[in-house]
């Protein structure tokens, strides 16, 4: 087939993007940081559009959020930012077939910024017979049991493929709890692979014309001094964003939030910052306040399928009987029109009969109440009244109706 | 709970639904027949809105037409009226919440009409131990093997509870092949339950306010003497829409087409004539030609579900390798947001990945298409087209690509 003469179905520039415009690497503008709390509101500018910050990111694993359609990602959801996983998106549909297509936005038809992982966690949570080696990592796929050979530099390549506006570095995350002397090794070599992934961005072109930015990870394991030192590796390579990898495996909440705020107190204040994996509302709401702006999490969409909703006014478990006969909206606190027009009544029954249309209305509450949530967060950063709201909504998200 | 004072979350009329216009039995005028055929053009007027005919009705088995939400039902399938299964509907959730959430239309939040069935199809195809007698029909539950006992009264009773605006004569389905002893006792048992029906609407009012209206349904098998009879029988009733049921149940297409021409030549052209359960794309157009009006089928949705895809260039197995890089949109000959933004590749590419959204999108796809076709059969006969339209059309509907 003849690329140039077949246009990809949704080939039409976006309003958003603009192909006549400079393209530029991603920006940074912090407009506001709460008193008495570190929680900042801000705005990234990347090639496929603004993000306003803190900003919660839908996962699409497979290029797909599940359950959601691109349409109703962006005109009921509001999403800003979806995430893809490499490791996926490498297995299937492959790399071949992205470069045809012109990269994942042309692909899934998502024309607003796409960040990519870098497939570490997916190889060290999914795969089989992980071997890893200065090189890089061998393992197996789970799907077909294949071998794969992943190295920063075709990890790298990989997510140039992909077409991600944001690309992260290649690590290696140690499980928790892990040996003092495992974690720093491990993140040893996590520093000389972001060295590996630098080197190799800086000797290949944006393979689509707009600017692909790297963002380094920190490890460090739930030691002091290795996350410092993390910190301190990350920052001086003065990338765009950084991020924070490593928690949310397993440790206790408080410990989590103590490693965000060892990390966010040394990472610079000018670049975005993102907690990777996290996690439940209040998780997002308490790291915010220890200055994160950017989170992903596979929750709302994972437990919305299994009919645990998050809604305004705390948590539900739509399978319970003593939703059979309540009408009122799924969450009369949100302004979405899914969360108005369908009541718990039938979106209980849907999951009783186990039909689709439950899965797929309770991914939307819940990615609704996620984008809610951060949007108001940052409106009441830029109001100045973060830190009682904050107290007064960690009770409201986490109650159990 | 107090009924009264909690209100439904979708409690607002919608436009085509005037609660201060009068309550009328559903009406049809006949606006066009084809030359040389028995295609008519027509529209039926209920209290929930109007349906311009021929018509295609998606099915809503369980009050969901499956992996499909109400939104996209109207803004992009565009379906005037859907179905909703008596019997699904009677174990899950059950007539006391369909009656407290004020029938099926308010539970599920479709405002335009609904038709349910009588149960006696899925009692027969679903349901364990079977005990047909003149009384009704004892059967156990295929979720939970609970007894219960359909008769024409507690039939009509509950479609009465789901408040379709259209409701199915309590019939028995036979088999095919049957014997013609066997049915002619059952058409004879069909029509004897039918005066029984019958009677219990007389009894009973409309329980929403608006009006429920019976069509009566056609039996007989592949017997030209039984067709005759009950034809005449049903027709007798003078009920404002004709149903012609026990065809499309294993018997060849061309028998499945002589019995239909059979039925349409006696049942009144005045009336809506409804053909239950069928069928393919180019069933319906041979079918709209001996002059049916409306239909029903899960084959779109079930299809798409697995992968089959109906479009206006002929049947795609979206599984199959060769869409792996074909980045056209899924039917470039629909008008349709969903059939022109998402790529053949994408759409293969979510169903080998096993994700929802592929199962999403093609029901979506082959509602509309579904929808498309009986729109475009309706403008043909109109515009005196419909004999040549036809025969292209069929050839185009049956192509594999």
């Amino acid at each position: 087939m003849d690329k140039k003469t077949q246009l990809p179905a949704y080939s039409m520039p976006s309003p958003l993007f603009c192909y006549f415009c400079a393209m530029a690497a991603l920006t940074f503008a912090l407009e506001a940081t709460a008193a008495g709390s570190g929680a900042r509101a801000g705005t990234i500018q990347t090639d496929h559009g603004t993000i306003p910050t803190p900003i919660f990111m839908p996962v699409g694993t497979a290029g797909t959020v599940k359950a959601v359609t691109q349409q109703q990602l962006k005109n009921d959801v509001g999403a800003r930012i979806i995430l893809g996983n490499t490791y996926h998106l490498y297995l299937r549909p492959g790399t071949e077939v992205l470069e045809q297509a012109g990269g994942l936005h042309r692909f899934n038809g998502w024309d607003r910024p796409i960040l990519t992982d870098s497939g570490g966690y997916q190889v060290f949570s999914l795969a089989a017979n992980r071997k890893i080696r200065e090189e890089g990592v061998m393992f197996q796929s789970h799907i077909d049991g294949s071998r794969h050979l992943f190295t920063p530099e075709s990890v790298m390549d990989i997510q140039r493929s992909i077409g991600a506006d944001i690309i992260m570095a290649f690590d290696e995350c140690p499980p928790y709890p892990s040996e003092y002397g495992y974690a720093r090794t491990s993140m040893e070599l996590t520093h000389r692979w972001l060295d590996r992934c630098i080197q190799r961005l800086a000797d290949t072109p944006d393979t689509y014309g707009y600017t692909q930015n790297l963002f380094p990870i920190v490890q460090g394991s739930t030691y002091h001094d290795l996350r410092k030192a993390s910190c301190e590796y990350i920052a001086s390579k003065d990338a765009v964003g950084n991020a924070i990898g490593g928690l949310s495996v397993g440790e206790p909440e408080e410990m989590m939030y103590e490693f965000t705020e060892l990390c966010t107190g040394i990472l610079p204040a000018s670049k975005p910052r993102y907690l990777m994996g996290v996690g439940t509302p209040w998780n997002i709401l308490e790291c915010i306040d220890r200055g994160v702006d950017m989170f992903d999490c596979v929750m709302p969409t994972r437990n919305g399928r299994n009919g645990m909703m998050f809604t305004t006014e705390g948590v539900i478990n739509i399978k319970n009987k003593k939703w059979a006969t309540d009408f009122s909206p799924i969450d009369p606190g949100l302004p979405n029109e899914i969360s108005q027009f369908y009541s718990k009544a039938y979106l209980r029954h849907l999951f009783v009969a186990n039909e689709i249309l439950g899965m797929q209305l309770a991914s939307i509450q819940n990615l609704q109440f996620y984008l809610w949530l951060v949007t108001e967060a940052r409106t009441q950063i830029l109001a100045g009244n973060f830190a009682s709201w904050k107290t007064d909504m960690i009770t409201r998200v986490k109650t159990r109706l």
